[in-house]
């Protein structure tokens, strides 16, 4: 019975628009208003969220974060001794896996993201490895398994959500156990009461309602990592995992919309351009935009860090625009010479599709301006 | 050359998948994941969000509230001077009138909501009619109007966002001009740093980012008035207008879901079932839960009001699964005899639909329970 509910992943037909099962994700699951690009951090409510199953209520009093496998000593932490620990804050911008999904063709049938599907926060927490000091990890460990509370079946896996890391990546500084995002508790929807944090990494790597670390001596060969979140082009392969986000850069769309087509409205004149770029790989060292479609390309003028390395870097550039219609886009150029692609990097399940954001724009003088 | 970007209302065919303009609003605005519905007072970030245009982002430093037209003396207030005033706080269930547009046949092509256009807040600010006892309604005036900060085109009008309200519904003590949301400042999504907001109605009503209030001796013939948001079966009628909302109630989908179909998987037993029910018209007094697609129904245990006429009450309902396919489904009944219809409510704009929701169910044993 479950097999009728739960079925495999497939690919849309040539023509089908999106069905009721994606609109019921795309109405579930939040992405940002572009618009809200201009905030340096996101303000709460309007950061991405996919979440697999449903949201978990944990109750804090009895929650527990259990460290065991290939441990010295296997501990259980509550949120009271995990905050007593030393904290660290990272800024970190975080996208799905999936963002960009929908605008491939053919499309993969799961969560329709367009472009949307990010978001930046300031979260603080314990480093994982200041966790895995205190349990002591075995020389044998060669990955570390978290597991959330999330609880669903997945093409036909019923599971808690679960991925894995490895050692040395679970090691790495910068990798935390959240408990609060912009300065208060994690909400609900984020993973209240701790979650992953990994910046750099998609989406999929940033588990929510931890629950449970287990050290592992082989590769972990759960669902989220060996049959999810696999770059393939066909359903048979193996596939390469999914990992570190790949270099984007949005802008704010300008002027105003149309309410249905989301086109956008300028008037003749100087027009300010901002956006953001952000890589989890090779970081983003050159911004350019294009108010022709791709054709010609002008670097747009890009902020430094600022100190983080994880989080989304701002560039503006002074579009004079003339009466008629534009296509603007921009595209991330990183320290490896790789810059986005114009067109759609295709694999089965619709991952990391990093293809440059057209915006289409008109350009008419304002009617009360007489 | 707007024409051609900004075009008529049009119904989908019958076999129209969701287009890419639908997806887009879907994306940008948010939806209530059902689950979240056990929470008395929605968490920031998971209430519903619908916006016409952009985010605006206006600067407490310069913002006003000017209010003017047929009044003694007109007033502009800044946001200090109307925290001065006494405060009023009311929880009120907030719902969009396009909620379950999607689920109609034949669809209107709009912001594609199924159900989850929904929220409770508690609101905090002046009511509006200490406001208005300020500048002084002219016995002439019939009519407030106000306007918002949203700025943008739809089907050819360009347009500040603006609705009017009866003077008598303007001076209701429960109508407000609110600058909190749950005791914060208003988030910039849900209007910062003003908004209207009129217990009972459906979200057209609540104009955020509030700038201006004029008083006026006629009707409003404003877009969002006279064109948008009217209940028409013929798109040459002029309508009824959209106003409070109907009745709904919808359940917390019990179990857990399939990622892809949110089928829900429940195990044979008791389950308790809970949900929220609500009405900006005739009082809920009876809530009947059906197990079998609406063939048989049982009354819910309802909570009472606690104080809080406008917000969603809740439910709760033993039920005891047994192996097999069930659809569950719930419908409010109102003090004046009505109940949620089974049947689309169809109308050209997609308003009101508070047909009840079915939710699948496939019932069974645990497999690790052996």
């Amino acid at each position: 019975m479950l097999d009728d509910i739960s079925t495999p992943g497939r690919l849309a037909e040539p023509d089908e628009g999106i069905g009721a099962e994606e609109l019921g994700l795309a109405a579930r699951n939040h992405g940002l208003p572009l618009e809200a690009l201009r905030y340096d951090l996101t303000p709460p409510g309007l950061h991405y969220l996919l979440i697999h199953y449903d949201i978990p209520v944990l109750d804090p009093a009895t929650w527990r974060l259990r460290v065991g496998g290939l441990v010295g000593t296997p501990v259980e932490l509550d949120l009271a001794a995990l905050q007593a620990m030393p904290a660290r804050t990272v800024r970190v911008t975080l996208e799905c896996a999936g963002n960009g999904r929908a605008r491939l063709h053919p499309r993969p049938v799961s969560q329709p993201w367009l472009v949307e599907a990010i978001g930046t926060a300031d979260w603080t927490g314990v480093p994982l490895r200041d966790v895995l000091a205190v349990a002591g990890v075995d020389p044998a460990a060669i990955e570390a398994v978290f597991t959330g509370a999330d609880h669903g079946i997945e093409r036909g896996v019923e599971q808690d959500y679960q991925r894995s890391l490895s050692v040395a990546d679970a090691l790495d500084p910068d990798t935390l156990l959240a408990y609060e995002m912009n300065g208060a508790p994690l909400p609900p929807q984020h993973g209240y009461p701790l979650r992953l944090v990994v910046p750099g990494w998609y989406g999929m790597a940033q588990v929510k309602w931890l629950t449970g670390i287990d050290l592992v001596a082989q590769p972990f060969t759960g669902f989220q990592q060996a049959v999810a979140y696999r770059l393939r082009q066909d359903p048979a392969e193996p596939g390469d995992p999914v990992d570190r986000i790949a270099p984007r850069a949005l802008l704010v769309p300008p002027g105003f919309p149309d309410f249905m087509s989301r086109t956008r409205v300028v008037r003749p004149g100087p027009v300010p351009l901002m956006g953001r770029a952000w890589s989890g790989r090779s970081p983003v060292v050159r911004v350019d935009v294009s108010t022709d479609a791709g054709r010609t390309w002008v670097p747009a003028a890009l902020e430094p860090e600022h100190g983080h390395r994880w989080a989304w870097r701002r560039f503006t550039h002074e579009w004079h625009a003339t009466g008629g219609r534009h296509v603007l886009t921009a595209r991330a150029v990183t320290a490896d010479g790789g810059a986005q692609p114009v067109g759609q990097v295709w694999n089965r399940g619709g991952f990391a599709n990093n293809a440059t954001h057209d915006i289409p724009v008109v350009c008419v003088p304002d009617p009360a301006a007489g």
